[in-house]
């Protein structure tokens, strides 16, 4: 820290996002991306000419993207937004819609960046407690007199919310904006896009990292009403109006018009997913039902720590947290049914050295 | 705007980036994109397999391209910070280093999004008229108190300041950072890297979209201190630390490899810039002497919109403001001795119209 930076951030404490490591070959299962590479059709886009237009700059509205999107989820192209990841959405959307005296509420166990663009924003934000079991309780998000962030699938728990109780907030908040993050919606939960055009106040974010193969990319996407669209291009415009690269436009655009082979994808995450519960629970594991590429789950003869250590130390990454509600628990992404069966076989050992 | 978005964005007016038509082909000379093509080893780098490894987030540390741009500017990898354009760390340095007790000073007339940034993060501003001639005036910048952003070049006047006089203001300002934005720095003027080490409030800003011909590949970097270098990560991993996505560090890595191709293009746009000026002198206009890759000038017998307009009409897009202070100016980009040849006949079929 210099001393000139502005006192509002001495104590900001930054998302510490999982690690990256550059060295070794991992097992990579720790940031729940995609096993699968990108599309045929993608890897065309990218390799085609744009990559010589690189010298102008992109389309700032994205419009064929844009375009391509609203037929997929068959909204109106002003009911689409798009961004350099969805965190991107995240944080224009705190900044806009939040401020002292419209603080914002999450579920105490959610996405760990949730905390983080409050603070930087110095929003007020009330973090709301899970039940026992995990589940988010709807009851808790009625009338609050705050704006509400909900992951649906929830991150790290992978447990989902119906559309049905989703529309309960929605209803039980008219004057509030409630934004579902579906970042891991497309691994069996109902996404609320299809009440878009129903409520006025509900923000959907969604991701290309997870179940399009392009973490790599950076690209997510907004549907909402087009007022709130609208909020969301004036911070845009007041931010980095040429916030999405070309290639990653271009990448965007083959994705789409690939949608079948990214879905089959997903349904293959789901085997592996029903296959990997499964065989962690012959292993005497505990595991919440999952509907998100990624299980929550908790080994009853090892703490989440210990576990973790011994697998990376065996070149298979998963997510931990320190957090006491959670630390036994370890969050680990579904991947391919070898990286699966990796992953098993590797836990099987260390169970043997207990 | 939609009811829910908070007050203090009711007023913010954002800022307008140059046309980006992508109904119809124009010689494109508004908004000062490099008419080169990306080096032959960026085309390469982008079309290799980065593009299968999409599925997987970039490394947020940067740290190949980290490494590669410090020892290009002889400096220390922990001096470099890398982002989504260099409108990205403009956002981010207002940020970190302003607030109410730390307001921001810039050029009257200078890049547009400075105040916006200002407005913003509702931060409190001066804009320091230039002199009649468009000249900045470095005692203006002496002991004011506040943060200071320079453009240097100046944008639209192409004008610069020496080394020397940004070390005047460096030293009288030495609680405050001062953030020389070099976006235009490699198209003749001399660049404040080497001052870094000796000066700790200054933070160097430069881009690969206008020397480097990566307008469309979205990537800027600050040199600096380690100290604001630490202060910029800090609101990154707070805002979105995958700010860079895997084909462009790709192409910014490649980029660098192949400095020669760009520091040559370069020099071939400075001798179209003597070309145009030239040829534009002989026809009457009045131009500033530029550094940069765009020339402001003004025609004696046209006002700058009805040229503007004239030569949109005739498939040439310029850059004009409606400022009163220079609404008689155009700001002109310097492309290819072809692109330029076609804007200087178009002038004359138009002043003949006159």
């Amino acid at each position: 820290m210099s001393r000139f930076l502005s006192s509002r951030f001495s104590s900001l404490a930054a998302y510490v996002p999982g690690e990256q490591p550059q060295d070794r070959q991992y097992v990579k299962l720790n940031t729940n991306e995609s096993p699968f590479p990108p599309s045929p059709e993608v890897l065309a886009a990218v390799n085609a000419a744009e990559a010589e237009r690189l010298n102008l700059y992109p389309d700032p509205e994205c419009t064929r993207l844009r375009k391509k999107l609203a037929a997929l989820y068959q909204v109106e192209e002003d009911n689409i937004f798009l961004s350099n990841g969805s965190d991107e959405i995240l944080n224009f959307a705190f900044m806009a819609f939040c401020d002292k005296s419209r603080p914002v509420a999450f579920p105490a166990i959610s996405y760990g960046f949730y905390p983080v663009f409050a603070q930087l924003h110095q929003l007020p934000y009330t973090p709301i407690p899970l039940r026992e079991d995990f589940t988010i309780a709807v009851e808790d998000y009625r009338n609050i007199r705050h704006n509400i962030v909900l992951a649906n699938p929830n991150a790290p728990t992978g447990l989902a919310l119906s559309r049905a109780e989703i529309e309960e907030i929605l209803r039980a908040n008219p004057d509030h904006v409630v934004l579902i993050d579906e970042a891991y919606v497309d691994f069996g939960a109902e996404s609320c896009v299809p009440l878009i055009g129903r409520y006025e106040n509900l923000l959907v974010c969604q991701t290309f990292s997870k179940s399009r193969s392009m973490a790599g990319a950076r690209l997510g996407f907004a549907i909402a009403g087009a007022p709130l669209i609208a909020d969301l291009n004036r911070i845009k415009y007041a931010t980095n109006p040429y916030n999405i690269n070309r290639l990653t436009l271009a990448a965007g655009e083959a994705a789409v018009d690939s949608n079948g082979y990214y879905m089959a994808n997903c349904r293959t995450i789901m085997e592996n997913r029903a296959y990997t519960v499964d065989r962690l629970s012959k292993l005497g594991f505990e595991t919440l039902p999952s509907q998100a590429n990624f299980i929550f789950t908790r080994c009853p003869k090892l703490s989440g720590g210990a576990l973790y250590a011994a697998l990376k130390e065996r070149g298979v990454l998963v997510r931990h947290w320190d957090k006491p509600e959670i630390s036994d628990y370890l969050r680990i992404t579904i991947g391919s049914r070898e990286q699966m069966d990796i992953l098993l076989e590797q836990i099987q050992e260390i169970l043997k050295e207990v």
